[in-house]
């Protein structure tokens, strides 16, 4: 298969062989890869997601619906599926995939689904459904290889051959005891290099990271990460195996969180789905309105105690919407790269001190360019250099605030357990539009007016 | 290993260690997994890097130095390391970490490095310097196992053995002609299952992904992920195989990704290293913030239009600022969520109008809801219901346009081949406040002034 995009003429051949009989769809189906046919489905109408994925043969149809997002709800289309052919598919689906697919439907329709297919099947999808999906466990797939430490080797190339009849791949065999306790995991080059009278015991590495069925997935990305795995172990309190993470799950969860990360910073809940519908994003983004409006008067209450300096100085209300505006737009860039730094790692004492100083320093550095530039354009508008001082000296001192909030306000939430990315944007933006306020207007009430 | 995260008692048994001789720190650093290390890194100065990297064993530093992040600047480590140590390193290296770390080197510093180490690794590391670091090309490992079709089953599984010996872990086997042209990978399962005079020729599987070495690393991490691969190889023009990319490279990159969308979107240039210094930063923020100046003196000069309007009535100063600042908020939530969007996958034509129409309609929504209060507070607080019909209307009217623009600049941007989240954020806040200026002012003086 050549490495190619989806792109619109693909797009365009399928709508046209929907228009056509099936055997003709069928043709042009067979030239997509399973993965492609979900990107396409993006693209389509639910009638004819219906009759493609009622067309495709089983094994392909189950790749498409694993593939879909969860924006995409595979889960409609099993549900109004022929249940013979539904039973068909979800006995094809691997159980990770199966399970997350059926946790989205109601406990009544599981239920039906789950009657219908092979009992040890559905015993297995039962047993995931329990875990939280954001977790190890919700994560985890329970088709594994897993050999006993008792074996020899060619017992357990046997027994590797055959559990593996049925997986697509395998990355890592696991190594228990007689009562399913992980005890290592064994290379598959170590077995097959190993003498004939060699045992799993000699071959066993002990040396392994393993993960907590409840631990969330934002660590479980982590640690694979970190240790460059292709696939983790999960287990039980007592150290049963149940299952193994793999690294292409991990990837979506990561495309999840830092999608998350993205939305949270700016000001919208991490629920709402990218391609939901405007019902949800009014829930998700009109509470935080709400509360940015209550801080936008507590700025604006300021203007108010000013009301005579704005009466006899009315340029004074352009200029402060500027610092206040540039005041906010410099508190972005602190928050967004202190925010991205605290989500990549935490930060000692010394380095969360030397990111304040340096965000301060910043602050203080573009505070004084751009009060220049203002300065200078009072002086050429205005003529008027105690104008253009106050304005560089509020200007100035708004960045250097926005500098100082912007690194300090993350840092300080992620200490006292509070998620930086949800709450620092409103304070911050309270901070540098009060202070963009407060200081040309009290500058200009002490130094420009003749009253 | 069990699986923990390093915290602050790691970092003070470290520190206290290094207040002692070498053999008590080499015994406290056998603890750790080198991948720990590197992250303890981040966190010691200068000197107590250089003592510990030269204190353990070359193929764990050369891991370390592999983990190391590049604003950790592993290659300054490197450069200051006795030239026969360093030597031991970059041999144990795999290639594309090598040529990762060196490629940061000036030239001169590159040659000294290369002279002294066996010249075939020299060889293969130098080939790899010739690619950009954002491609595949850059990103690939050249260490692989490759083995020709002709080869019978024995002569096959000898070969793989043979060339996993240097690797550590092996995911995919790749079949080659007389040429090193790429043929098609071959399963462990499948040689391991096959019959004794079975040969390569009838095994391999010729339906695979690959990508060419001049790919972008965006696109060979989207391959990646779509096709759930764990590798994929890397060819040149002739189909010849130059090597692999692996996936935790790959979640390398996705990170660094995600960290340029979050800083570009935030008006950071997304060449900031988040760990960078005062003066870089400066470098990177300050001429977006100079742009900000210009579209925050556009919108301000509107202001002195109605110069006579702020004079008469000055409450509506502070009311403008508030209408300004939440159509800017409500525009940060719509653009957030499309970029985002845009970023995950190509939206169709109708995609595109419909999530234009969704955050028209949210922007309505919420600005009514937002402008009900708005309404309510001028009727308590000013008791002039007149006011509080401009506020309603101006509020309704600048969250409509944040909800239009915020969706759609970022859509345009994207159409004519322009980097959606660098440009939207400042075409966006600059609709935003004008109309949130124009808007109050412009109804106020039709409505509510008395000359």
């Amino acid at each position: 298969m050549q490495s190619f995009e989806i792109d619109k003429s693909d797009l365009l051949r399928i709508k046209t062989a929907l228009e056509g009989d099936d055997a003709g769809l069928e043709v042009v189906l067979q030239e997509y890869h399973a993965s492609e046919i979900a990107i396409l489905f993006e693209k389509l109408p639910q009638e004819a997601k219906e009759r493609i994925i009622n067309l495709l043969p089983a094994d392909i149809a189950s790749e498409v619906l694993s593939e879909m997002t969860e924006e995409s709800h595979p889960e409609d289309l099993l549900l109004n599926m022929h249940p013979d052919k539904r039973s068909d598919i979800v006995e094809e689906l691997d159980y990770d995939d199966a399970t997350d697919i059926i946790s989205q439907l109601e406990e009544h329709e599981q239920h039906e689904i789950l009657q219908d297919i092979d009992q040890e099947d559905a015993h297995n999808i039962r047993a995931l459904l329990k875990y939280d999906e954001d977790t190890a466990g919700g994560l985890m797939n329970s088709e594994i290889i897993k050999v006993n430490i008792n074996l020899d080797k060619k017992e357990a190339l046997d027994e590797i051959i055959r559990q593996s009849e049925e997986m697509e791949e395998f990355y890592t065999i696991y190594v228990v005891d007689d009562d399913d306790i992980l005890q290592g995991i064994l290379s598959i080059k170590s077995i097959i290099k190993a003498r004939h009278d060699a045992r799993v015991r000699d071959l066993v590495v002990r040396d392994f990271v393993y993960v907590k069925a409840d631990l969330d997935q934002e660590d479980v990305a982590g640690l694979i990460s970190q240790y460059n795995l292709t696939t983790i172990p999960v287990v039980d309190d007592n150290m049963k195996l149940l299952g193994r993470v793999t690294v292409d799950d991990i990837i979506d969860v990561m495309e999840q969180e830092s999608t998350e990360d993205i939305l949270k910073i700016s000001g919208v809940s991490e629920d709402e789905e990218l391609s939901g519908n405007w019902k949800e994003a009014v829930k998700s983004r009109l509470p935080w309105l709400v509360i940015n409006l209550g801080t936008a008067y507590l700025a604006a209450s300021i203007i108010r105690h000013f009301d005579s300096t704005v009466s006899q100085l009315p340029q004074i209300a352009a200029y402060m919407t500027i610092i206040a505006g540039m005041g906010g737009n410099a508190a972005t860039q602190s928050l967004a790269v202190t925010v991205r730094r605290i989500s990549l790692s935490d930060l000692s004492d010394a380095q969360a001190y030397n990111t304040v100083l340096k965000e301060f320093l910043v602050g203080l550095l573009n505070g004084a360019a751009n009060g220049l530039i203002v300065f200078a354009i009072a002086m050429f508008y205005d003529a008027d250099p105690l104008l253009g001082l106050v304005l560089f000296l509020a200007m100035t001192g708004n960045l250097v605030i926005a500098g100082l909030t912007g690194a300090s306000i993350p840092l300080v939430l992620k200490r006292v357990g509070i998620d930086p990315a949800v709450a620092s944007s409103i304070i911050i933006t309270t901070f540098t539009d009060c202070a963009g306020f407060l200081l040309p207007l009290w500058l200009a009430s002490k130094f420009l007016l003749h009253s």
